[in-house]
Formats: C-alpha cells, sequence, structure tokens
C-alpha cells in the first residue's frame, strides 16, 4: 500500500468528480480498512465525500474506526440516519467506544438499543474509565478455562474459534480470579489428560483496569506476548490488550506529543474546512501573542536605552534564540524522560546539575563566539561584553527553566509537551531581553 | 513496572555507593531486561556503573539490547575484555546487529569470530541492508514447511519448538519462494492427512527486504499477525518481522522525530558527561545562531528606522513570533503528512490553498487585534497599520513556508523533522523583521 496511495490521491484529484475510477474501485475491493482510511485523509474534503459514498457497506465502520477524529467526522456528518441504521447492527463494544468522540450523542444511543446486551456491559463497563485508562480499550475476546480444566478441554476450546492474536489461554479460578497462562503451542502434542496448570508459564506479566493506558500498552507491547490479560484490583479476569490495540495507542500518544508542540491535537485534519482549523490554530497564536506582548512589555522598560545605542535593538533576537534553543534542548530531554518514567524525586537533582553545567559550559563557549562578532561587526568591545554576559546568562537560566518547567507542569497535571516549550522561550525571551538590554543601560549609556 | 522505578531510582541516588541495596539484586533476578534498562538509563554514570556491575552475567547482554545507544556506550566502555569474550558465547545476529553501532570494530570482528556460521551469515546479509531498509532487522526464527507439507508435518514442527509471537507456519515452494501462511490454531484439530494449502489464510501480507522499515514496521502492527514474512524481490522467504520488532521500530522512530525537533537524535543520554552533552548540542547551537545573525542582519538594514521610531525595536518580537508559530502549525501538520504518505504531487496544490486561506484567515484576525492594541499603546494609529499588514504578510508566508520547506527538503532526502523549523524560523523572522521594519520605514519616517 506504500506505493499505490500516492498514485490513487493524484488520480482521484484530478479525475473529475463525476467520473468512475477503476482503480479506487479495485481499491475498495482489495485494500483493507486502514489503507482506504488512509486515502480518505489524504483527499481534499469533496473528493473524501465522494470516495466514502464508493466504500463498500461493509467496510464502512472498519473504515471509520480506522481513521483520525477530525477527517472521520466530516464523513459521520455527510452519512444520513437511514444508512446509520444499517450500520449500527452487529457493532461490537470496542468499535462503538472508538467512534463514540465522534458520534452525537443521539447516534450513540441508537447505537446501543440495538446492541446485543453483553456488548452493551462491555460499552458501559469501559465507560467507567478515562480514555487514558487502559480499561478503557479492552478487549473481550479471550480464551477462558478453569484453573482444573485439562488439555483436552483446551483442544476442545481451540477448535470452536480462536481470536486473531491469541497465543495463550487465561486459567481462573472459580472467583474468576487470573491464576495462569499457558501457550496454545504447548497444548498441542501435550497428553490429553494432563492439568493444564502443569504446562502454564512461568511469569506473563498482567495489566490492572485503572492503569495509564500508555504504561500498559508498552508493557504489552515489550512482553513477548500477543495479548495480556487485564484484571481489577481484585485479580477478577476483565478482558485482555493485545499487540495492535497497544500499538494503535502508543503511535497515537507518540502523534499528540509531536503534534502538541504546536498547539495542535492528533486528530487534526489535512483537508479540514478553512473556518474551523483557523478556529482551532487561533487559541495557540493568541496564548502566544499574549506571550510576545509580555515580551514587548519588557523591552518597552528600555526604550530609552535602545534609542541611545540602536545596536541593541539589532541584535535583541540573537540573544532570545539562543536561549530558546539551548532551553528546549534540555526540555526535549527531560519531557521524554517524564513520559518514560524516568525522571523522578531521586534524580531531578542530579539532572539539574548537569544540565547547568552543561549549559555552563554552551554558554561559555557561545558567549565568546558571540562576543567576539558583536565587537567587530559594531567596532565596540563593550558591546561585546554585554552580549556575551547576556547570552551566558540566558543559557544557564534556559538549562534551569528546561529542566524545572517540565516537572513542575508534569505535578500539576498539564502535558508539558504541550505547553512546554511556550512558557520556556517566554522565559528565555524575557531574561534575554531583560539581561541584555540591562547590561546595556549599566555599561554603554 | 511503572511504579517500582521510581523508588528504586530515588534508592540507588541516594544510597551510599558501597552500601548493597536489598531492592536493586531483587530487581535483578525478577525484572526483565527491559526493566532494568530503563532504571540504568535513569541514573547518573556513577551509579550507573554500580548497579550494572550486579547485573546478572545471563541478562547482560539483554539489558545492552534493550538500551538507548548513548546510555549504552557508557556501559560498554566500562566492560572489559574478558568479560566480552564470555558474553559473545551464544550470541545471534540480531542481538550484534542490534550492538554493532555501539560496539568497537575489533569487539564486532571477536563478536563474530565466536559465532556458529549460520549466524554469522545472518549478520552478514542484513549488514547489505542500510539501517532503514526492513532487511536490516530480520528474524530468522521462522517455522517454514513446503507447500506439499501435510497436517501431519505441522504437528511434528510445532512439538519440536515455537518461537514467540509466532501464529502462522510459512509454506515455501520448491525455489524457497514463499507462497502461504497457515495459521497454528487452524492445524489443531485438522486431519493428519489434509495437505496444509487447504487449511491456509486467504491473505497475509508481505514484506520485501528492500522497503522502508517503518513503512514495513506499520504494515506488521496493522497486519493482525504475530509476524509477517519477509521476501526479496524474487519472492525468496528469508525471515520475518514480528510484532516487537515492529513496534521497537516505530517507537525509536517517533523519538527520533521528537528529539531532532530540538537537533538532538533518540540515543541522547539523560546523564550522558557534561563535554559530550555540551559537544552534541553544540552544532544545532551554531546552525542556529548563524540564522539568528543572518536575520540581526537585516535588522540592521533599517538602524537609521529604528532610531527615530523605536517603538519598532520593541514589537518586532511580535511580528516574529506570530509567524513563527503559524508557521510551524502548518509544518507540523505537513511533516505528519509526508510521514504517513499522504501528502504528495496529487494533493499538495489542494494544501497548499487551504493552509493560505487558513493563514490569511488567521492573519487578518489578528492583524487586527495587534494594530487595535499597538495603536493605544503607543498612541500612534499609523503605527498599528503597520504592524497589522506585517502580521498578515508574515502569517500568509509562514503558510506558504510552512507547505513548501518540508516538501523541498523531503525531496532533497533532508529530514523535515529536523531541519525544517530552524529554516521556518529564519523566514517567519526575516519576512516579519523586513516587512515591519520596512513599512515602518515608508509610513512612519
Amino acid at each position: 500500500m506504500s506505493d499505490p496511495l500516492p498514485n490513487l490521491i493524484e488520480e482521484v484529484v484530478s479525475a473529475p468528480l463525476t467520473g468512475e475510477s477503476d482503480s479506487v474501485a479495485n481499491m475498495m475491493l482489495e485494500e483493507d480498512a486502514s489503507d482506504i482510511a488512509l486515502l480518505l485523509e489524504s483527499l481534499p474534503v469533496e473528493q473524501r465525500l465522494s470516495v466514502w459514498s464508493e466504500v463498500p457497506k461493509h467496510k464502512k465502520i472498519d473504515v471509520l474506526v480506522a481513521m483520525r477524529g477530525d477527517p472521520r467526522e466530516v464523513l459521520i456528518d455527510a452519512t444520513d440516519n437511514d444508512e446509520w441504521l444499517q450500520l449500527f447492527t452487529d457493532m461490537d463494544a470496542e468499535v462503538l467506544l472508538e467512534l463514540a468522540d465522534s458520534l452525537p450523542d443521539r447516534l450513540v444511543e441508537s447505537a446501543l438499543s440495538v446492541m446485543n446486551k453483553q456488548q452493551r456491559k462491555y460499552f458501559q463497563d469501559a465507560s467507567l474509565f478515562s480514555d487514558n485508562q487502559i480499561g478503557h480499550w479492552l478487549s473481550h475476546e479471550v480464551l477462558v478455562l478453569p484453573i482444573s480444566a485439562k488439555v483436552r478441554d483446551a483442544l476442545r476450546l481451540i477448535r470452536r474459534n480462536v481470536p486473531d492474536l491469541t497465543d495463550c489461554i487465561f486459567l481462573v479460578n472459580r472467583a474468576g480470579h487470573f491464576t495462569e497462562a499457558v501457550k496454545l503451542t504447548r497444548v498441542f502434542g501435550a497428553p490429553e489428560h494432563l492439568p493444564l496448570v502443569e504446562i502454564s508459564e512461568e511469569y506473563i506479566d498482567v495489566v490492572r483496569v485503572e492503569d495509564d493506558s500508555i504504561n500498559a500498552s508498552r508493557l504489552v507491547q515489550r512482553s513477548g506476548f500477543s495479548a495480556l490479560p487485564a484484571v481489577d484490583s481484585n485479580n477478577t479476569l476483565l478482558g485482555r490488550v493485545d499487540m495492535v490495540t497497544a500499538s494503535e495507542l502508543v503511535n497515537e500518544n507518540y502523534e499528540r506529543q509531536v503534534m502538541s508542540s504546536a498547539g495542535m491535537d492528533e486528530d487534526e485534519d489535512l483537508f479540514a474546512p478553512v473556518r474551523k482549523s483557523a478556529q482551532s490554530r487561533a487559541v495557540w497564536l493568541g496564548i502566544n501573542l499574549l506571550t510576545a506582548f509580555l515580551a514587548s512589555w519588557f523591552i518597552g522598560l528600555f526604550e530609552a536605552t535602545l534609542q541611545q545605542v540602536v545596536a541593541l535593538a539589532v541584535l535583541m533576537p540573537v540573544v532570545a534564540s539562543m536561549g530558546g534553543i539551548a532551553g528546549s534542548q534540555t526540555l526535549t530531554l527531560i519531557v521524554r524522560g517524564l513520559a518514560l518514567g524516568q525522571v523522578t524525586k531521586g534524580n531531578r537533582n542530579a539532572l539539574l546539575q548537569k544540565e547547568l553545567r552543561v549549559g555552563g559550559l554552551n554558554g561559555i563557549i557561545w558567549a565568546i563566539v558571540i562576543g567576539i562578532v558583536a565587537s567587530f561587526w559594531f567596532t565596540d568591545p563593550l558591546l561585546g561584553v554585554v552580549i556575551a554576559l547576556a547570552i551566558l546568562c540566558n543559557i544557564i537560566a534556559a538549562a534551569l527553566a528546561g529542566v524545572s518547567l517540565p516537572i513542575i507542569l508534569d505535578k500539576l497535571k498539564i502535558d508539558p509537551a504541550l505547553s512546554g516549550s511556550v512558557i520556556l522561550t517566554t522565559v528565555t525571551d524575557i531574561v534575554g531581553f531583560v539581561a541584555f538590554l540591562g547590561l546595556g543601560t549599566l555599561f554603554l549609556l
């Protein structure tokens, strides 16, 4: 699919909208839902709707599930009530959980009303957890047997039906508590009367439903099993988390991190309607504007100095941007460490010390370089000294802010990947301008 | 493991180095290699080395494999030759491939010299591919049978040994070409004489060894299989890519993307030696300095204007930063689209149009807001008009650069996630300063 996608996009975009495309029709038959989802996301709205109408009915729900939130909503809005009622038949809880945020409440209600009782219960159970808890994302297609079961029982179970990505049978006691996992491959060839506990795995990690969904997913990814059992605080087996779900959650989280550094979210649509897109981005621009005005206000305190030494105005951006870059390096490292659980009370002082030393070293080096360049540029050695001191100051402040800001934000339950860099550059801008213009006022007037 | 990590870090950092820690000793016995790797990465160098000496011999190689490049090298440097020779026994190709970049050449040589012939061949085959091709990352523990094999043969094969994350037997023809995949769970319960082809999967994706490693890994992640077969251009089966490898490659790629936005790489060590860390970051600071001086040079062209209208100097950062933020939003969206294969020749004009419209709309709104604020602040309506026009100009330029820059960089095979934002802010700084100061010269002098 990596190759046909660009060709298909080109074909669809350049074709007259009314014409039928053989390759699109073929794709609808042959490719799986996630490939079709990728194509739909890549198309401008008009073409997206026209291709959507060609998606076979039985693939539509899977395609919606595979899409990101915003482009998906465009299609949901274009689907009429009668079609929904058809699509809702046989829907299972996991699918509805995935779509619920994009569907209007009344559609969620009508989907629930035609859902079978067991699935409705799963949906309601999952809704008790927030979407950053793994309990929200369990799958319920699990092979389960009582702890007393024998190989014979396992063979009978396996012959009926094995869900995808299942490599283990989970054994539970009478209370429904998870006790052991038995690999399917160990069952075959074992004597029929052997109790399963005798061939169970020595060790398997267990996911707790209230766990953070990303930590739990990472555990699944590195477990070496296709899926891990999920239990509540009583150890009751409630479902499982498989590799596909785990990968989706981890990938989505990384995308969120990348997008949020620009004040957007992972659901952002390449071809969002102009007004919607402008609106969602305006918030970030507005926040940034406040911080920019704040920085300007600090510059304004030194108007008299700027009027007399215009070189300061010329060099201001150098001081601010060196601090911003140095700070964002530290910030990025710490934010990753926090996400991996590697930055904690135990090592944060050691980290701060190390980053201050790195900042001090780089501060001295670049202070000298910039000081020399500025001295020659404006033939004023004193200006060179002033900018050198300001650079040193700002790079050290950047290290300090780069370590402490994300740790503080994290404590306040604010995502440091989202707001860290705005606050950081506000700090480095203000420190940079005040240090540079303040030292300039002292030494150059 | 998500909970014990912070406690362990605290305990190790605060304990006197000589004292033995029971919980660390316990962890070394109980936890798996990736948990120990996370702990080691979180420790300052001294403590890292002391904990490393407590890692049981048989886990050491797995721990090294699970670590990021830079912190791993600290441990590799501290391991002496005799210990290496012990660790190298029974090493397989995949492990050595993972470590090769961190090991000095002579150690790679000595590892190869004690490696068995088959594994050495795998290593050499893999080395023919660059590390962004999936052929570099194959695993060779594969269940394979001839296309004519029967259920009986499959059962015999399974009883011997099934590698982790194996859900299929791959069938090959006489030439060794991959032809079919048979799910293990379909084999059990099937009549012994049934040819396997009769219960093979209708469809399974195949990975080509020369494919991009990230695209191939994403294919594995969403395939619903635990592993996909990997073939060369003749369709010869060479190995497989399993879910664990795929997740590691995808996660590493996301980390690279996040870290490279600050000019670092995914191997960066939380506790790198100060000098090494300062050195690796200095490059990025240096590149940024050149762009900052370039922007300053443009400001310098308007020294006379700045001297007369000092308000321009005060407001300069507002114009530059609004452009920078607007541009980085567009850039981030396009970079993601490129990574997913969603931005191509077919839709880039439509994207440019949409982003220009979003930029135009936000440009007008914020131009008015900022124009009004500036007019009142400096009681100069003409200054308000000047800054409004400059903001509009810069936000539209940002949209243009945000779409076209990553597309151009991608064509030039330069990673847009790494260099995109530096070039972009250089553009928006310069456009912003020149527009603002130029218009100021025209209207305000």
